[in-house]
């Protein structure tokens, strides 16, 4: 048992149109570093009603085949209540996003964000036009120099 | 760096014949507030197997598109074989739910829930008949006093 | 308000080929009892992408259901950009995996994991291939001295 310690910080991502999907392991990885954690959980959110966040392993295949399947579970040219209301382009958007979730946890262990060797955190836009996205990524954790080697 | 505090709560949410969806954030706000957090983190989890979390824009054509979308990730008149064994009507519920999760992580900065302008935290009952839920909610952070404006 | 302390462990689990569906409940409690938490936060997190973690009622309808839904979100035999270029036949499973998400959140009330009556944590894999696979689980709580009873 350690006493927890917490940091918070937010990371500021550029999607394009969705479905946009982007690699941000290297930014988590960054403020770990900076923040010296040795073990704990990094709790991310995106910021926004259509953007989400998961894992994969973030190499062009799966990332096409991941566009496809959000598309697939609401498709951008079907009917949607939103629409009828707002005329702004992005009911399927708001769906997607609400299916796959704003919210995120990944281990730190030893001073590193444990990931699979080929799993990638990702940032996800679905709405209809290029987005700036605010991430916000609190840490919770003992620090570097009690934490490492637990 | 500041030492983490952490505080439990739970909220009680009366839901409709699922998928009914309603806005837990006033709820939410009130717990940050009353419980002066800082900056932390607010961990949401459903108890119940065919309840969920997630966020949304809390409009009625949203709201509307939502349920259309969950309905056909499972269709209540569909196949079941939890149905086969248990006759309750709904097999769907519990796929659905599992589908979407019953947990959400999100961000507090300067003692108020971090969250888009139009993104709201929903609770969602998947249930065939009306459900009163527990949602446990545990807030790590610092206290208000110190952490605001960190 | 109760300062926080965190814990950090991981378990090990055996998957057969996906879609396959074990409860890691009994784990996740074993865990919670050994570490002596009060009150808190279990945060779990699957490690590789082609995993996923959510709660279902553990009975085998539900894992049939379950099994067949997302395998519908993502088919084994449709047609994945993924296999094009690394032809090792698991391109839905990084989608259905995608989609489920890594990350679990569940509370830890009275020391012990609060949960529905009916309800279970599970570690889902959608590889076409057995796995075992790592669990990364950070508690953050009070310890069970105490917290028990607040």
């Amino acid at each position: 048992m350690k006493p927890a310690s917490i940091f918070f910080e937010s990371i500021e991502v550029k999607l394009r149109t969705g479905p946009d999907i982007i690699d941000i392991t290297p930014e988590l990885k960054r403020l770990i570093k900076k923040l010296s954690i040795g073990n704990g959980s990094l709790l991310a959110t995106m910021v926004g009603s259509t953007g989400s966040l998961t894992t994969i392993e973030y190499e062009p295949g799966v990332v096409e085949d991941l566009k496809r399947a959000v598309d697939r579970l609401a498709p951008p040219g079907a009917e949607y209540e939103h629409e009828k209301a707002w005329h702004d382009g992005n009911g399927h958007s708001h769906v997607q996003a609400a299916l796959l979730g704003p919210s995120l946890v990944l281990p730190v262990r030893n001073k590193r964000l444990k990931l699979g060797t080929w799993q990638q955190a990702v940032a996800i836009n679905h709405d209809n036009r290029p987005r700036t996205r605010t991430i916000e990524v609190t840490i919770t954790g003992t620090e570097g120099q009690q934490g490492a080697g637990s």
